[in-house]
């Protein structure tokens, strides 16, 4: 492949708090000074996440707009600094979101490869990142990021849009499966099954679980869970004495979904002695009170995880490399994003959204 | 040593709620029929536990009265059965809290070695027994107990003083420090002074934490945990900003106390990324409301820890022996129990009160 020698960084900007409701507009922005440890990326695909939209409507904190969000890019390097390794012109690449810690060697996490642990991070796009310049994201043509945080893909065989919402979302439930032990002889639960939710059975599975049961609200989507590989699928709202019929069944749990509503306490009855429940996603909601009680008396353990590292982005495609998972993805191309984000809103993914940049990668017919 | 070839079941019951309150009465009681895989010990020691006047005043529960309370026990085997190993008439042995175990083969729990966790247990002396027979503790001359929790302490050189508090309060905070790592290269927080704190500072010291930090209310028990072993004190009603001055300084934090106004962000606040905060004891108390916010931004757990098994005792006394680790005790003639319980429920103990029944050990005159 040959590299442009020009090229401008052009996306979609969100300009004020209410862009979210599909009104971001296409233009032209001005992106940090190239550093020699940086790559700029040729964007073919981009993942949507739900943080871009809360990032997008200034959910977290004031957003500095104009700001360009999107954090499961996909797409090839063009240029690559003299101090980058691994990484040259021509590779497909990926980044995903933490591309703002510090990466300082005074930095615990960062040391430890705990890089979106970063107390110093500074947020997904759109924030002002600590060198003065805004951090700019993949609803775009072109981005520049620091090398430590793009992935080599050009050994993967799996497809772009596929490997897209891996890097955020897929990261987000394998980290802590991988960190809590699913694997052969564990027994493994995922409440919620929306795009989280589907990489949490997928990625389960692919690790070796014994069983992954699918845990949701509605029976709607259990024939969907079946396929992506759970053994067993429980609606809280239909089936009729779940937390007892299925007590004591599992050694994990993460838990996509969180809200003061949840049947939290039933949850936790699913838990072995000594299980564990991870809440990873919706940091805006709070759990349920926890009873001392319930922890003790069975010896539970609940905990978050956020994210995922760089070296954990690249073993998880490396292991949905050799299982062949498939991200179950719905297309749209780029130029459709404001659409897309009104869809996303509505709760239609199936189960994740991906942009495509038809400038960059041909927008395949049959998937929309 | 010759075992009495004739002996009764004699011991201080509490025969109402009201008991706890200082009104124990010596008495006579059955206990159910000796089987071969039973032990019967000669009581010269028993700790008192917080758990033992929640007993006797029916905090669990109703309790099924006249109850004998006690379950921190060391005496002499004198009668032992024909299908126990391990254990001879003469050796001198320890019981621990978890005795109603159902130790059956279908129980996950006991199979596991994680005897306190059965959900068939039947909760501590006083409770009937699954067998129809009332279980009776160690305020007493004689106890009755099968052999899977009677602890070998013959060949352990510490004190029988010293040995009692440990078969629960010491077990208590020994469990989940092993098996959260503490160690050669972490550093552990003990929360709260009292009976089960004490042990959570000796025995992390003894397991080797590069750092060993004592947090309780009041500074005045400072002079106290640095003697234990305590690098550092934390007062948090009386050190200014100690949550952040001491941020991210510990892996693991075992709390002894609860209640919904402790300060349980300040507490959190003190882990480092991926830390571990364990609550044991206090069932009773509710921890205060956990955002999930907390948890996933810093990828910190939340768990409970109840007790521990036979073979974590017998592992805890082994490591107390080779490392030297003293309860620090105050002694009460067993005659003294009601003064002793009413000087329990006054915050007395300094850090653990245990009877000495004189009818088989010598009560040190010191050391009241």
């Amino acid at each position: 492949m040959s590299a442009p020698t020009e090229y401008k960084f052009s996306g979609w900007m969100g300009l004020d708090n209410e862009s979210y409701k599909g009104q971001l507009v296409e233009g032209e922005y001005e992106v940090k000074p190239f550093e020699e440890n940086d790559v700029d990326i040729k964007v073919s695909h981009c993942g949507i996440c739900g943080s871009d939209l809360h990032t997008l409507r200034s959910g977290w904190g004031q957003t500095a707009y104009p700001c360009v969000v999107g954090h499961e890019i996909v797409g090839t390097a063009v240029k690559v600094g003299s101090s980058v390794k691994g990484i040259k012109v021509g590779d497909r690449v990926g980044v995903g979101a933490q591309s703002s810690s510090c990466l300082q060697a005074d930095c615990e996490e960062c040391a430890a490869g705990d890089e979106s642990y970063c107390p110093r991070i500074v947020g997904t796009y759109g924030s002002k990142h600590k060198s003065g310049h805004k951090s700019f994201g993949g609803y775009a043509d072109y981005a520049r990021v620091p090398s430590h945080f793009v992935v080599q893909l050009s050994d993967i065989s799996l497809s772009s849009e596929v490997l897209a919402p891996m890097m955020c979302g897929g990261v987000t439930v394998y980290s802590p499966l991988v960190r809590n032990g699913c694997g052969p002889g564990k027994r493994v639960g995922i409440v919620g099954l929306g795009g989280l939710g589907h990489f949490g059975v997928l990625f389960a599975r692919a690790l070796g679980a014994d069983k992954v049961v699918a845990i949701s609200r509605k029976a709607s989507k259990r024939a969907d869970a079946l396929a992506m590989g759970a053994d067993l699928y429980i609606s809280t709202d239909e089936d009729p004495d779940w937390a007892t019929t299925h007590a004591k069944s599992l050694d994990l749990i993460v838990s996509t979904v969180s809200g003061p509503n949840m049947p939290f306490a039933g949850y936790l009855q699913l838990l072995r002695t000594h299980g564990v429940f991870i809440q990873v996603g919706a940091p805006e909601d709070k759990l349920p009170a926890i009873s001392a009680f319930s922890l003790i008396g069975r010896g539970l353990k609940v905990g978050g995880s956020l994210i995922g590292s760089p070296k954990e982005i690249r073993d998880m495609v490396e292991l949905a490399d050799k299982k062949g998972v498939k991200s179950w993805v719905n297309l749209w191309p780029m130029t459709k994003v404001n659409e897309a984000l009104i869809k996303f809103e509505e709760g239609v993914p199936r189960y994740r959204f991906v942009l495509v940049n038809e400038k960059h990668a041909e927008m395949p017919d049959a998937r929309l």
